[in-house]
Parts: C-alpha cells; sequence; structure tokens
C-alpha cells in the first residue's frame, strides 16, 4: 500500500480523526435542566469546595492533553504548530484506542519555552495529565522540566519516556538471551535528541554503567567543546574513560548498540568490531542505522527496529496507553522513573521463557494484554512510589 | 425534579459528559500506518505548504474550545476554573448535539486578562473558533477584543453575544405584535454586565435610539462618578437626556424592559407606569426579576424569561450552536454584528405570522429546524460581510 497516498486520501475524507461524543442525551428539558442548567450548579459547587472532585464529576481525571509546538513533528523537522495537528490526532486515537484514554491535541504557536510552559500550566485544570509530542530538543527537556514543577498533574513527553520504556523493554529480554547482565554491558547510542538522552537516562537508572553517547560530531565527552546544557550534564554521567572518536571507533567492543540518528550510520565492519552476540537497536526512521538482515549477517545476536515490516518492533505504542491508562487510574500526579521501569517489566514479561526468541523480545502493538499488564504495573509503581492519589 | 440532586447523581456516575471518539478503526497494521506513522507525514507537509489545509485535513475546522477562567459561572460567581468545567463540558454536548460543533472543554488557571489571552491565542491554530464562557464582566470585554485583534478564527463570548442574539429575535417578535418600531421605543436594561451590554450594542446596530442601561447604583448617565471604562462608553452612547434615578424612576414611560440582574427588581407598579403594551423580559435566573404572571396581570403585552417553565424561554441554546455551524460551514474569520443580526431574524422567522401570540415569540430550544435556520443565516451573512473564507 502506499501509505502516503492512502493516508492523505483518508485524511481528506474525514476532516479530523477525532469527534467529540456526548455520553448522555439532550432530547429533552429534562435531559438539558440535568446536563446543564440549572441542574449543573451542583457538581460545579462540589468541586468549588474541593477542587479533587472534578475527577469524580467532570471528564478532566481520564483526558490527555496531546501538545506540541510542531518544532520536531516526526522526521519531518520544524513544520509548524498547524502541521503537526494530523500527527496529534493520530496519537489521540492510539491513546483511546489502545488505553481508553480521552485525549485532545493541542498546538502552540510558539517555539519560546516560558510561553510554551505558561500555556501549558494555565491549562493543567483542565486535564489529568499532559503529552508532550513532537517539541524539539533541547527546548523539550527545560520545557518539560519546568512544567513537572509548576503542574500537579503528570507531564511525559512520549518521544523521551515512551521510546525509553520500549527499549528498555527490548533490552531486558535480549540480555535474557544473550546472558548479560545491565551493570556490566557497555552501551553506545547515536543520536543525542530527546530519545537518545532519555533512553539512556532510563537504563542508567535500571543499573547500567558503562555508556557512551554519539552524535552527529562523534563521541561526547566531558571537556567537548560545544556541547549544550543538556549534553553537558550527560558528558559528566556517562564516559568516564571520556574517549573520543567516531562512531565507528567507541562502537568497537561493544554490547549494545542503540540508534535513534540516521540511516546508513552503522556497517557490517561495525557490527563485527563489537563484542560477542551484539544486540542492535537502529531505530532510524523510516530507514534504519542498519538494515535487520545486514546486522544479523554480521553477528549481531537480536535485532529490534522502528518499523513494523521487521520482526521486534521497537513502538511507542506498546507504552504510552498503558502508561497512562495506569497512572489515572490511581490519579497519579507524575510519571516518574519507578512507573516506567514498571512498564517496561510488564512489556518485557509478556513474552514467556519458551516464546522468547531473537525474532519476539517485545509484544505486538495489537497485542490484547498489553493495556492491561502495563497500566496494573504502572499504578502499582505509583502506590508505591507515593504519587498515586486514590 | 430535582435537578440539583439528580445532576449531581449523574455526573458521579458519568464522571465526563464528553468523550473524544476515533472516526476510523485501528484494528490492524495498516490502520495504524494510515491514522498514524508512517503514512500520516503525507498530510503534515500538505498542510506545511498551505496552512489552511489544517482545515480539510484535521478537524480543526469543526472544533469550537469553550474557554473560562471560572469567574462567573452561572449565577455562582467566582468559583474557580476547576469547578467551572462542568458547565463547560454542558455547552461543548449541547455544542455537538444542536449544532453537530466539535467542542473542547478548557478552563483556565488566571484572572489575569493578558495571561488568559495570550493562552487562548497560543492555541489558536488548533481550533477552528472559541467561545468563551462565564468570564466576568468587564475583564470579560477586554479579553474579547484582544483575542479578536490577535487571532484569525472567530472569538465569540456566549454570555453577550448569545444572549443578545437571541432577546434581539424575541424583541423584534414582540414589537410585531405590539405594533411598535425597534427606531422609536425605549428601553430600559437593569444589569449592565456583560449580557445587558451585548444586548444594548446589539440592539442599536439594529437601529434603537432610546435606552437606558441601569445598575445596581441606578441608571448610567455621562458624568456619573465612579463608572469602569466599559460603563463610560455606554453612557456616552446611550440615555442622552441624562437621566438620573432608580429603576423605577426611569422605567416610567419606557416601551421595554430587559433584565439581567436579580430577583424582585421589577414590581407591578412599575409595569403599570411604563408605555401602554409594554414588553418585559426579566431573565435573572433562577427568578426573574418579575414573574410573568405578575406582569401580565399588571398589563404586559409579553413577557419572556430565562425559564423553560414558562412560555417564551430566552435560551441561548437557540443561538450558539446554529451561528458556530453556520461560520463553520464557510470557515468565517469572525462573527461579526451582521452575522449576530441574521441569526435573530433567522430566530424571529421560524414563528409564522398566524402562529405569533403573546406565548409564543420564539421557537422552542428543541425546534428541529432552528440549527439550519440559524446556520444557513449566519454563513450568508458570512459571505456578504467578507468574512467567509470558502
Amino acid at each position: 500500500m502506499d501509505y502516503a497516498k492512502e493516508s492523505l486520501k483518508l485524511h481528506y475524507r474525514l476532516r479530523g480523526k477525532l469527534e467529540t461524543v456526548p455520553k448522555l442525551p439532550v432530547a429533552n428539558k429534562d435531559d438539558l435542566s440535568l446536563a446543564y442548567t440549572p441542574g449543573v450548579a451542583a457538581p460545579c459547587l462540589e468541586i468549588e469546595k474541593d477542587p479533587a472532585k472534578g475527577y469524580e464529576l467532570t471528564g478532566r481525571g481520564n483526558t490527555v492533553a496531546v501538545v506540541t509546538d510542531g518544532s520536531a513533528v516526526l522526521g519531518l523537522g520544524d513544520i509548524g504548530p498547524e502541521a503537526g495537528m494530523p500527527v496529534m490526532e493520530g496519537k489521540c486515537v492510539l491513546f483511546k484506542a489502545f488505553g481508553g484514554v480521552d485525549a485532545v491535541p493541542l498546538c502552540i504557536r510558539s517555539h519560546d519555552v516560558d510561553e510554551i510552559v505558561n500555556t501549558v500550566a494555565l491549562l493543567a485544570g483542565s486535564f489529568g495529565g499532559v503529552n508532550l509530542e513532537d517539541i524539539a530538543a533541547p527546548r523539550c527537556f527545560e520545557i518539560e522540566k519546568k512544567l513537572k514543577e509548576r503542574c500537579d498533574i503528570p507531564i511525559f513527553h512520549d518521544d523521551q519516556h515512551g521510546t525509553a520504556v520500549v527499549v528498555l523493554a527490548a533490552l531486558l529480554n535480549a540480555l535474557k538471551l544473550t546472558g548479560k547482565k545491565i551493570e556490566e554491558i557497555e552501551v553506545v547510542t547515536s543520536g543525542a535528541g530527546a530519545a537518545g538522552i532519555a533512553i539512556i537516562r532510563l537504563l542508567m537508572a535500571m543499573g547500567l554503567k558503562k555508556v557512551i553517547l554519539v552524535d552527529r560530531r562523534g563521541a561526547i565527552y566531558e571537556g567537548r567543546e560545544g556541547l549544550n546544557p543538556i549534553k553537558e550534564e550527560m558528558a559528566r554521567l556517562t564516559n568516564r574513560e571520556r574517549k573520543a572518536g567516531t562512531l565507528a571507533e567507541v562502537l568497537r567492543g561493544a554490547d549494545v548498540f542503540i540508534g535513534v540518528s540516521a540511516p546508513g550510520a552503522v556497517t557490517p565492519e561495525m557490527v563485527r568490531s563489537m563484542a560477542p552476540d551484539p544486540i542492535l537497536f537502529p531505530m532510524a526512521n523510516p530507514t534504519p542505522e542498519i538494515m535487520p538482515g545486514e546486522a544479523l549477517a554480521a553477528g549481531a545476536a537480536v535485532v529490534g527496529t522502528g518499523r513494523s515490516d521487521f520482526p521486534n518492533q521497537i513502538n511507542n505504542v506498546l507504552a504510552f496507553p498503558g502508561i497512562f491508562r495506569g497512572a489515572f487510574d490511581v490519579r497519579a500526579s507524575d510519571i516518574n522513573d519507578a512507573m516506567k521501569i514498571a512498564a517496561a517489566h510488564a512489556l518485557a514479561g509478556l513474552v514467556s521463557g519458551e516464546e522468547l526468541s531473537k525474532d519476539y523480545i517485545l509484544p505486538a502493538a495489537f497485542d490484547p494484554r498489553v493495556r492491561d499488564a502495563v497500566a496494573s504495573a504502572v499504578a502499582a509503581a505509583a502506590r508505591e512510589t507515593g504519587v498515586a492519589r486514590i
């Protein structure tokens, strides 16, 4: 199927992929008097007395805002807020279809951190959580950090954390297959944007010690010139031997390659230079850093990509719907590392020991068990870490 | 029925009166590839080339934001943004049920004019229009004015303009019944908030010349001390004889009373002091300025209230769904006076000459003809005044 052509036709036909549908009829005066005035004054007064009642008397607690500034949409770059809306609507469709979460697409006509933060923070009373989407790095880190400080609802940048959760799940199972331990392996990532940095942070929270980030200028090490503040911070936390060099140079001897960069960044020779039984997650879209067939022929033990036409698709849809479902179920005030790690374990756990193979390290996107497994693990972790409010 | 009690039960049961529902299935990989990546890149790129394509490729053009700061919710006053959400959700339900318009409830945690304006303006690319709701006067006037300057989509404060349209429709038919002309009558309004001022402005745009606004301190006249800027402006436009005095004093000899103030403001004696065949629209909710039975007994020719249990309900639901339907149908950039007047004429015209009586000056809220009659009149007026974009 020519997805671009067919999708364009579909979008012209639908004129929007979502609609807002009343949950109650308004067919007569009584209906109107209950849904609206005068009856509606009663729930309003309940919430005035106790704003937390808004979670019980309105849809707020089951509704996520899907927010972009249009600055890093898919692989298309800064195409503007309005042009990001088809992706935001698509994300909202997935939230509802895979998580039972109501979702509202919002685009913000600003690239200014404080304007974006202020806009979202002032709307926080309308929603149970915020999913940031397709906002360029490094701005996305600052926006997320400031929003977490100002808001009493979960703020989740899916390009970072959704990706990180699914990569962690894939890695957990790939390590089982290859008999390696996260505390001992050496990981090299290519691409130090939102996803690359979030993946490394989450893997380090799980115990990873040896890791080198590579960007377009090569390995990132403490003291390298021209690093932005977030890369500087990562340079202090990673690559303690301060290795310099190209991706090919630092990949030698590594156990794991994680790519969120560009097609062709990895060659078969580079795979052969890695440690025995290397694990590769070349996730550049639509063309991976190295094609799975080439990587496997060069000795890779496990390969996962972002694509649905190869085994082991590392697909965010495995994570974000269940994560928000779980967070909303316990009215969580935050989505923290413990909840993300719990989600990754839940995903990895859906592949049983007998089923686990180099072609099956993650459940499929349409596996009906995913939503509840992730949601209940996330809800339990929220309770354990004290961010659940019911 | 005890509306308060039953409505509260209903709200607890529903946990939100709206849901966001996908218009397409996502049951397999192809569905996913069309609604989301990779296919969705195609509509994104179309909109990047021409942002107006967003009206054809997303739901933006059929979606209104229903926005409050919670400062003047129903008759409850400043109960806070979250506490206003049941009303906003109810309004969204009515938008969909009566106008086929998708609607998103948003509350803003600020009472600052510029913060509210900035928040809404930065979100304007997500919506086809904005319905401001339950924002206190005089702040609401400034917010609306600034948003109209900054946004390329209709900004409509329903408490002002929806009310004004339905009052104008009611008055047009009441004048037919009493054989009076809008250019010649004298109108007195009680209540100089958002609705009171908008009503007078629209009636003056229709040709009304003689009008006196009354607030809690009596008649508003040029030079009265302590007027806020909007009342000062109204003082220059109305009451050219600079009459001072109480409502009872200025109501003497008037043809029309319009009340958006408080119960009991008008007595039978005051009705008897008006011109022959007086028209009264005492719209204080839930208890009118004077009960219809009392007004009629004192000689009123026509009485309309805000209540559904008396004849002639002056109900905004007659106006806003069809107004936005019409504006959206022609992708209007504004909702201007011509469009509001067209809506009022369309509403008044639904009551035929034979049907017209003192108990039937407006169509019922559930009259199925209302939506299309209002929408087509509004769309035509938008075209005539150059604000239609298709």
